[in-house]
């Protein structure tokens, strides 16, 4: 099948059953053909502006690609060796992990990139049903996407990101955006709803990003953070549990070291920190 | 002076003094210059969804302008009608001062419609100054664009949307948008931010828009409103005081009616009650 065909097949089976084992066999196909269509372009380092961080870039028929980090994507990786280090259980090698992880997510962005011009939607889509599928899988529930304010007259439904209701009154408000730029103020925004309706803590506040990076018009790559602005939403709008990067960003990393303390990690972490969310700190 | 001639002059102007007299002249130079361009234009109705408004569209070398409020628009408005309108002292004609308010906020957004494609950003700088210049000129006192956050450790300033301090503790904060979808949550963010560095009610949380019309592919005109969200944005994230369109849309006047009781008024309810904002209720 091609790119785009899979892309359909897994739309289609991920509205149907987020957490199944027909999404995620769906999920594989996709990676693994976008992985074989990006193996045919051209790929070359760029100029990085990000300290200890090396990017590259395909180049296919005349499109370009986004940044990728050289040190983490690896286009020959496994569909089995993805499988298992994502899914299956046991102790894994961190640095492995997080490849996979990073391969996967940047393959189907990165193979619309030398395909289609300015397409922002279906990346997005697939990276939600990746980090979703994980977590639907992981908690063995599926997630929804509405939640009903309490009124004291009329019942009001509004859309919000995946919330998942794990059972005994575990509840995770789960946003996913391949990146965040100034727009990420909604995040806290939507969590200062969910604490405001059903009071503080209730929901798990746990951000999902891909990476920050950005090419600039003379090729160099950078990352776009606003830390102080991060700092000021987590002081003052809502508090976030966990913000998790496939590829984190150097200054959101250094937010763990100060106050307000803002846990900003690689996504492998949640893998191994899952069932540990919710014990009383 | 061309239209683009006279915009660059009013961002100068308007950058160094909002407040005086030559920004407001720039203004209204740029006003004229738009309303006679747009003179040459077509204009024909278009398919209105929308209750008791009716809509056109203007045509210009192949280029279409955005949606024009039928009722609201005067392309025949002199500048001595906007200045003793909104400027001059003095009980107004509310329609009248509705349709001056109106065609000046449309003015060169249409302008740049039929000159250029897509460009977003020059209209909507055009019309946060001459929003800004209006509250400026009012209360004599130019804006900040940015925020020192109280820390106990160092010092961090952050950006935001204009800010005024009239004095006597008296201070506002201003966000303004041609229109808002979506992306509307961050200005209750940033509100509820406002709120918690500062306390409740220390500024005044007053939004301006121009209007929320979307043409249809079909060239029908809708507008775009999520009531439930506002309504939920208002009870669980902060609370707006004021919210101004020159515009108002159907839905969001009706707002009004029932709790939270959201104040969504014209624009020229500004110029009647800019004196009264704060008193004690």
């Amino acid at each position: 099948m091609s790119v785009e065909g899979c892309y359909r097949e897994l739309s289609t089976l991920a509205g149907a059953d987020l957490k199944s084992d027909a999404t995620r066999k769906a999920l594989c196909d996709l990676i693994a053909e976008s992985l074989r269509y990006i193996n045919q372009a051209g790929y070359y380092l760029l100029d990085s502006k990000v300290p200890r961080k090396q990017y590259g870039m395909m180049n296919w028929n005349g499109r370009k690609s986004r940044p990728v980090n050289h040190a983490l994507f690896r286009a020959s990786m496994s569909i089995t060796d993805f499988v298992d280090n994502v899914f299956k259980p046991g102790k894994k090698d961190q640095a492995t992990l997080d490849r996979c992880l990073y391969t996967a997510a940047m393959s189907f962005p990165l193979a619309r990139d030398l395909e289609a011009d300015g397409d922002q939607k279906s990346p997005g889509t697939f990276f939600e049903i990746l980090v979703g599928h994980i977590f639907a899988s992981r908690y063995k529930v599926n997630p929804t996407r509405q939640i009903t304010i309490p009124t004291l007259d009329t019942e009001v439904k509004i859309p919000t990101d995946f919330i998942f209701e794990i059972g005994n009154g575990r509840r995770i408000h789960l946003p996913i955006k391949i990146s965040t730029r100034e727009r990420v103020i909604q995040v806290w925004a939507h969590q200062a709803m969910l604490d405001g309706m059903h009071g503080k803590g209730r929901f798990k506040g746990i951000l999902v990003c891909l990476t920050e990076t950005n090419k600039q018009k003379n090729k160099s790559v950078v990352e776009v953070c606003l830390p102080n602005q991060w700092t000021a939403y987590q002081m003052f709008i809502a508090q976030l549990d966990r913000i998790y990067y496939f590829d984190v960003p150097v200054k959101y990393a250094a937010l763990r070291e100060n106050y307000p303390h803002i846990q900003v990690w690689p996504f492998s972490h949640f893998l191994k920190e899952a069932n540990d969310l919710f014990k009383p700190v």
